[in-house]
């Protein structure tokens, strides 16, 4: 923008608008399908279907909230796995039947923040990380006080999506 | 999902996906141009063209880097807020221009994190709040050390927009 001589306003904005958009998400589902959780899985796929993306969908386990002896027991982990994998394949199923054509389900093992920031998305390469704010009453610690790790430390864009909007 | 005997597995999902979207979009830009904050706003305005969503862009005025002089001086006062108010307005103008039919720029004065999320959101009641993840070198505190606490603290969802992705 010129000012009245026709010169340049040092405060003018010298930058030309372009269209952004994300190209390859990510969403990260805790295990007790928490509300924001949900609606973090339902933004993630109205996005990817209706831009035509790759979806990722990541659950962690959680070896932190498990007991010493649990922790041990191979036993135990195994069945803990199978039990996570399980709930991500799901996910993707309803992903894909919603309508997204690429739809990958991955697990990790571990703290969900510090495993997802530096290992998933580094595998995944996602622009952009959905992610649910809050958790149910006794869950896991999952998201909730995650979320603004990964909103710090992650690699790409990150949504903090709430279960809802105070106003709405 | 039924289990080959017919009966319900207690970890099946039982949630109906969802088309979700957001409805009402506010964006902080700094007063600096960062490249994240312009990335934030590129997003902004591509989204609220897509689905012709009412925008608010906000700026704000952060006294608190202000020395106690200029900060006592009701003209240095004026004249800050008339560059900022100049500024979002240009951000306005642009947005118009991108082609978003709805737009509101509005400022405010104090710490960005804490007025954007006491102040502008209960005023505005946006469903998604975008943000800049960093600011230039040398540039006022705004987004940067503020994008976290907005994420934690704001009554609605909050995009963090990186201001380029590590992968891309």
């Amino acid at each position: 923008m010129a000012n009245k001589m026709g010169k340049q306003d040092n405060n003018t904005l010298d930058f030309e608008v372009q269209t952004m958009n994300f190209h390859r998400l990510l969403v990260a589902v805790d295990e007790d399908d928490s509300t924001s959780s949900i609606r973090a899985f339902n933004y993630a796929v109205t996005t990817a279907k209706a831009f035509h993306l790759p979806l990722a969908i990541v659950t962690i386990l959680e070896t932190a909230d498990l007991n010493i002896y649990d922790s041990l027991s191979p036993e135990f982990l195994a069945d803990r796995r199978q039990e996570v994998l399980a709930k991500v394949n799901q996910y993707a199923q309803k992903a894909v039947d919603f309508g997204v054509t690429e739809v990958t389900p991955l697990i990790g093992e571990g703290k969900p923040g510090n495993i997802i920031v530096k290992e998933i998305i580094p595998d995944w390469r996602p622009d952009l990380l959905i992610v649910g704010s809050e958790t149910k009453e006794k869950s896991r610690l999952f998201i909730g006080s995650q979320a603004s790790y990964m909103a710090q430390n992650a690699a790409c864009s990150v949504i903090v999506v709430r279960a809802n909007d105070q106003f709405y």
